[in-house]
């Protein structure tokens, strides 16, 4: 919602400025106006376009922003992005904390999109997983979005995933579905993970809505997806790379997630220069 | 400060629990109890196992935590790092959110160690920068630290760092520097970023306490060096790599400072396993 | 997750003590101590035990509270449900939040055992809906699955639910399910609100997972449910009372849905008495 | 204040939203716009039009909001009570949370004025407490006035209420009463609760501004009104009902005060729908 | 209430400590312990010991805290008013807020001490007002009465206090008074800002409880005080200072308030000297 | 930064009106609109006239300021320092919390000025201190700017100070200037406080950047003076007034700091009148 990450830019900031922007209150006059570009330094998929106006927004509601391009354009390296103009205090106020969003975020959707691009044409579509960091879900995974990949659930409360530990706890994979199915409320689906094959015969036995495969070797997850044979969603998760996804996804799998969309992108390289 | 930390911690389990774990609550005992090992899957630098234990002291302080490492450990993969014992919900609550931060605090500690590793024998000490995300700046230099490097200023209020943009605004180096000799406080030293050996030269005569040279030539950072002879620090800044930074630390500079070592460093593989 | 708990308790002690409670402080010594007993003074399905123990314990961790009762117990009036005992002051300033917040769960636990009576021996669960008061959401489902129903979704996050206006928005039931399909992740399930059994077919034919019958006559839900066939779950909705709700559960439906049990109930009769 | 309002609506927003509506987002595109109807599906005193028009601006501050009523109003089954016109998405986020408390206060509102019907031609003011749900008191407190009651105090803090405990630890009505005056400042009057006609002679003798009949029969409160003949205020208070309320007036006491306008007053039925 | 002090504690700390102390970082070992003593540099009377040990409490709930005085006592010069034993960090992060609520608070109990002082033998008792600094109110009112002070109301809220703009805006005193009798809860008194004799008599003819004299030569209060006879409180106010307040009391008011002992009490000289 | 002041202003409001302004409800009717005058009552440089304005504007957007003065303008008793027309009830809820942080910040840049002024002549600049109220150091500090002192580091994390307790951990003088060297980030410099000759040779021969002298009598301030030549600046610390600052400025130190320039200013009387 609007009002988090409002929060988070007002964080972000106060940990930047703290008590203020020393270099700037000293040789910067308070009334002087500039107009900046932020630009791109290497080709890549632009996420964040909103929250870094918002920052700028947030320090001062008179910064006109211009942007040239919109979240999910493929940018390459030297485009102008957007273009600031306003009071020059501000705009160095939130210089760093806006361009750390937008480097973070289109650093995602570039390596999403890299990602997806690999399983063209197989019926996978890629998903992230909760392996974000603190306070910027929301944002990593709309940054997934806008990459062109799918999001897995939001939290440890909108969906039910059965692992192993769970299933430990149960006794079995029947009973750890049928105290889900009773206890869970209806509108959500019961995803259960599964080792091997035999668990995936379990998991079918008890109608599980989806299947996970983690972790197993491409032969045998080809085998369960033949097994399970549309019965349930399948989804292939474990150590996935930009390297293994293509033969994961042509197993038949229809969702293959990736903990490195969100927790391994490298910041896309974006700079923000005073124009006058 | 400790307080900041448990209100990271808070918002991060609120953003992955919201209100409740369906999951667990419907599978697993309340009262069940669990032990669980904390693993590396590869060979890392440790760093962030007092974050780790924190999250899950903060939703059961009756966890029993055992380390068997500590942050700045060298970890070969498969190590245990630490044994857990408690509420089974607890554990299964928390172990995202601790993971998530003991990943990525490892991470940087992991790469900053590489980086540093470079530049052995030379008198360069790395730095990191303020390119770091939103509510972890601090989690972040930590990490940086542990990994052997040292810190910048932590903020835009900690310490004076003359770019361009403030240069451009104060009409010359001379009077940005005189500026802010006269308005930030007297225990702020005053750095100034150059592009030339001509900015160089003004920068020394103004007297600056430190100079960085900006995404310069080896050639031009070497002269630069000779050129200031000891009488301000030099930092040497802009698209340094792993690949690049030995040749920079040759050439005499005091310090070398890399935004990749926070904004791109990989996670590094960490795995909980509940064992019984 | 218990920190919303605790923050819910303190902005209702800090709502209601502000500055302090002047009666006490003015009339009772600092150091005084007595004991009090919590007591039911109508017949009331108890819950809310441990929020009630949270109040004092916030104020005071050195409060003692020994429950005679626990939450989802049937209490006749007169019954003592606990005993406390600790400072006055603290006794005194907690009772109304802890009583406030006990009544109001109990009434509502009260209400849900008074309504899942009424479908006993049918297939129906009796299910809570979104019409909570701002803030408490979690502790009124909390208390209708203490009276014996169950959840439905927690927000507009967990749960999809195609209503009338989404429908008339995507132009057709189809419509509707087939973009919340593709766009909504795969751990949730798709309900969708019908009006008339052109609706019902409608959403059978676009594999609904759930179909929810609004405000349906008796006999036109009997037509539904066996036009259905157990090929989805059928929800019932729509101005269910004490005096209809029996009829509408014979019909055959999985779930009836009713607002009141959390927006209308009384709150159940309890009050403290200082004992010494 | 507004701002506490305000903290309650995001509170409310964030329960109901958490990170986003799905269905919505699933079936409506993001440009949507449509107009809405909030309309009364029953006889009821109007409260919260304000609180329910900040729902919607808190989302979207271009929500149009017009009005045909006023707080106060008495509305029949049928009345449109305001149009809004808007972003569809930030209609549908907003419609629960802002007919959740439009719901309840005018609840409040209409047991309120059905309260003070009855006692009409008698002195005798109907009076709320402090029985209200957390977080919500001042705009229960304001529906009361809305409906045609009078608040009682707010808190703990302005307003001395000296009960049987604080008499108990104090000795004797006289020396809690001589206690409130010496410490409670000088703007606070004095109320003290009283069980039969002995304690009332206590509490005139000590100068009390205001004497509660806690729990009376009426004979006695009639005695105790001719007894006190104006030398103090007189509030009956307890088990107060729409059937006591009449002949508890007519005894010539000054205030009634009931909890059940605040906690048992059940929801208006109001609904939205959207238009087009 | 505590939680509020808390939060004061921890706003103080995060303003003082930011992201850490640099000097004890860089200078003292993390286990390195001390002990270390409060000491009272001039004459004083303690107020706010509590919150002093508090705010170590809060960096580190194992720092020992062993008052030799307590709040209320008449310090001498010298005097070492508690001793702490802890982790030096602990001692030395926490030594500055601690200290500066503590001088504030002793201050502030110190200037009210003499003010009573100068009042002793007359009937008038020594109020506070609202003029005191944001967030700092609930601990400055407990200072004043430390100090032997008396609170006036807390807010706005706890007591009706009718000045010369509610009396122009009411069209006159009598329409004020009885605007607030019908309109403010009956536990609340009613006081009226006087500035002549002729605005006395209005407020006697309509009944007000309190009458405050504001800035009256002392002839008009006596007078005054003579006119209103023990009909209604007095309260004398408006430019009191320790030079005049012996004759002001001396006309036989009831009440001398005084902005001066909050806004402008210099803070008492206290220190913390490390032993070992 | 803003949003910190922003969030004073919410509290001291919330402070000062809790749930209401009963006597302005009470007696003045909602839609009232008044001007009204901020008034001098005494001479003084005026500091916090931005921060008054955004009181009544945190209650209503649409209250109208106009100021006749700006910050640091030595103004007479009876000047009109501003005028201000809006809602009548706003301009009295914001009245108290303006004027008090006005009068605060007001008094503390009088303060200022005056000790300034005694200087004048001599190299020193007066600094203030960490002695600040909680929540204020920011306002306090920039009171100090505006009547003509210069400040010191604003809190323990943008500057290194060590005090006698450091030394004593770290062995010596050089041994804790070696440490704050080798931990510190290189924009701060290192302060060191010294209480003799011998200590200031040795923090001299350490090559501290500045050297404090603490408590010293004259003639060792002007010997160390002497000594130190212009190696390291010097500040001189410890019980200085306005009437001992002079010949301690005249010593030739840079700076002298001083804490009642912010704990111990008088509030400057100010205040505000509704005209009509």
């Amino acid at each position: 919602m609007e009002c988090t990450i409002r929060d988070l830019i007002a964080r972000a900031l106060q940990e930047d400025l703290g008590p203020g922007d020393v270099t700037t209150e000293a040789t910067i006059p308070a009334e002087s106006r500039s107009t900046a570009a932020v630009l791109a330094k290497q080709e890549l998929v632009l996420a964040g376009l909103d929250v870094c106006r918002e920052v700028f927004h947030y320090l001062d509601p008179g910064v006109k922003f211009d942007p040239f391009a919109k979240d999910g354009d493929r940018i390459i390296a030297g485009t102008e992005i957007a273009r600031l103009a306003g009071n020059t205090g501000a705009l160095l106020a939130g210089e760093r904390v806006a361009l750390n969003l937008l480097q973070h975020m289109s650093g995602i959707a570039t390596l999403t999109a890299r990602t997806v691009e690999k399983v063209k044409g197989s019926r996978a579509r890629v998903l992230d997983t909760r392996k974000t960091l603190p306070g910027l879900r929301q944002l990593e995974k709309y940054a997934v979005r806008v990459g062109g990949g799918s999001n897995h659930r939001f939290g440890l409360y909108d969906g039910v995933l059965i692992k192993d530990n769970h299933i430990r706890a149960a006794g079995s994979i029947t009973g750890a579905i049928e105290g889900a199915r009773k206890r869970a409320h209806h509108l959500l689906k019961i995803e259960v993970e599964t080792k091997n094959l035999e668990e995936v015969h379990e998991a079918l036995a008890s109608k599980a809505d989806i299947i996970m495969l983690d972790n197993m070797p491409i032969d045998m997850m080809r085998e369960a997806v033949r097994l399970i044979a549309g019965r349930a969603l399948v989804e292939a998760s474990g150590n996935v790379t930009l390297e293994t996804i293509r033969a994961i996804a042509e197993t038949g799998v229809d969702f293959v997630s990736l903990g490195n969309l969100t927790h391994s992108a490298p910041a896309a390289d974006i700079s923000m220069k005073i124009r006058s």
